[in-house]
């Protein structure tokens, strides 16, 4: 099924968590369900909490919801439908407890790492990157991207992500997988201009790390068929840059599976519902899928050319990052911002 | 005045956040205020949210309970006065959005260096150092710390932390003191056995840094009187390993103040209500209050004697975190945890 999670307000403010609603598997309709469950998913961060509890029942809504002769107007389970229009939603998962951000894709490493002239590390296909990103709130998938200078390299990174239930510390990788609830697309912004001052301190990211935004619509791991794989989503992520093709990267070339992904985060820690794991920038060998970030794009035009020659993101730089199935279908909505 | 966070439970589970209590002055009694505000102030976390609208009225509450004639049994705004046992309460904050950790005494910062062999940071005196831990799920105040493997170096840090209100991108360091809302003890766990590879590889410590435990007792600036000076609170941390004394460095030595410390957390995002800001591991530079970590005292002998007899913690060992006013009394209750 596929879950959203609708703006609304309580009396004068906005509610941060959004309230929960199912989406057409067309992407066309909504239903806001926060009624059906007040205490216990009201909201899709609190569905996640207990989800072997509600999702029966948010499943059979999604079915009713994705059959044929449903329109805006219509009645689920004595829920109005309304079209789903992505500038009313929130990311998917408006806030959450932890974000773990991965680095699954080796090449990606080995570009950016040139990049900044800096090593590899020794464990660099043995032992999985992560870092703690902020998640307090997330940009709405077609929120402005705050710049504060443009001498901060404002640049993104297009990436999968998995929301998992209440994960053991400990947790093998192939226990770890059956901990994932939902899919998400992430753009996961990144000041390229303040990374090498901060990694030089020795504590790795924050302030080149600051708020992402997540795509309009999450799905649980049988919405996507064949393509997912042991951990792996098998499907080219889409990039535009200014609503020109940028990359169509495939997300199935992780190194570390999502399952090694949350093992890892889970090793000394209990992980709680709700938490995010990132893949890290999709990219592949293959320079004619293009790039999922403009970092890698400047490094390959430095490998050809001797000099970089795009630039980081200006004021009205505009991205775009989707996924589409075998038939060209959008799974997850898009996120589509531009740098104000 | 004084707040905490009562487990509580709803239907069969435990309510994450707990539930809303005012803590009197002298620490003896609790009033569960949950009820008063259900939509805004249900738990600590929603009540730092809704700062302004509740607490002129906790505020009341707190000094009705603070006053000599109360006692267990006692009604305070039509609520019941229990008796305030740390074992029934969760941390102060039980888990919020972000934990952005500073380190900003400048002698703790040197001597674990030394002790790793890592060189200082070219920019120690004018840029803190912060990373980002875990705060799904903080530890109890009186709750084990689990030790996977005793090869990770389990070792206790002894902070102080601040909660904020909203706090805007790009906020000063003089307008940030003002967001500050509350102020806890922190133990922050650190495993150093994994701290080197962690760092080696370039993101920072993610492993290295388990779940941390809050004081149960959050307190206002203005509980703290003149001990608060301008972001910095001038008072002896107590330290015990195993009942004896380790340390009591007084908090006032931080080189940044935490106005600083939120300004540069904040410099790229927006710090949502229920931030917690640490103050890294206390430390003077007059040895003779000794030290609040392990890996301190452990750089100390091998400076002194050529080697580091203490080890780190062991499953049975004790650490009691605690600070205390000018006449001797608890401000925030203590911290009281044994490896297991």
């Amino acid at each position: 099924m596929k879950l959203g999670s609708i703006k609304a307000t309580e009396g004068n403010k906005q509610k941060r968590d959004g309230e929960l609603c199912v989406i057409s598997k067309n992407l066309k309709f909504a239903v806001n369900v926060s009624s059906l469950f007040p205490a216990t998913a009201e909201n899709l961060l609190s569905a996640v909490e207990n989800w072997d509890e509600i999702s029966p029942r948010l499943q059979k809504i999604y079915e009713q919801l994705s059959s044929e002769n449903i329109s805006a107007g219509s009645k689920v389970d004595g829920l109005n439908v309304i079209a789903m229009e992505t500038e009313k939603f929130h990311s998917a998962l408006p806030r959450t407890w932890l974000f773990a951000d991965g680095s699954a894709f080796i090449h990606h490493i080995k570009l950016v790492r040139m990049a900044r002239k800096a090593a590899l590390p020794e464990t660099l296909t043995t032992v999985p990157l992560i870092y703690q990103g902020e998640c307090g709130k997330f940009l709405n998938p077609t929120e402005k991207i705050p710049q504060v200078d443009f001498a901060h390299g404002t640049d993104f990174e297009g990436e999968v992500g998995v929301i998992v239930a209440d994960t053991p510390m400990g947790i093998s990788a192939e226990d770890a997988i059956k901990k994932i609830r939902l899919v998400v697309l992430i753009n996961d912004v990144s000041l390229r201009g303040l990374i090498p001052e901060e990694l030089a301190q020795g504590f790795g990211f924050f302030q080149s790390k600051p708020s992402s935004a997540l795509s309009p619509v999450a799905c649980t791991v049988d919405e996507l068929g064949s393509a997912w794989i042991e951990g792996r989503l098998h499907l080219p992520l889409q990039v535009h840059l200014n609503e020109k093709f940028f990359g169509k990267a495939n997300a199935g070339a992780m190194h570390f599976h999502f399952g090694q992904l949350i093992a890892h985060a889970a090793r000394t820690r209990d992980l709680v519902a709700g938490s995010l794991i990132g893949s890290g920038t999709v990219a592949n060998e293959d320079s004619t899928v293009g790039s999922s970030c403009l970092a890698e794009k400047r490094m390959l035009e430095q490998i050809q050319t001797g000099t970089a020659v795009t630039s980081f993101m200006k004021k009205g730089d505009r991205i775009q990052i989707w996924m589409e199935d075998d038939k060209g279908n959008s799974i997850f909505g898009k996120i589509d911002q531009t740098v104000g």
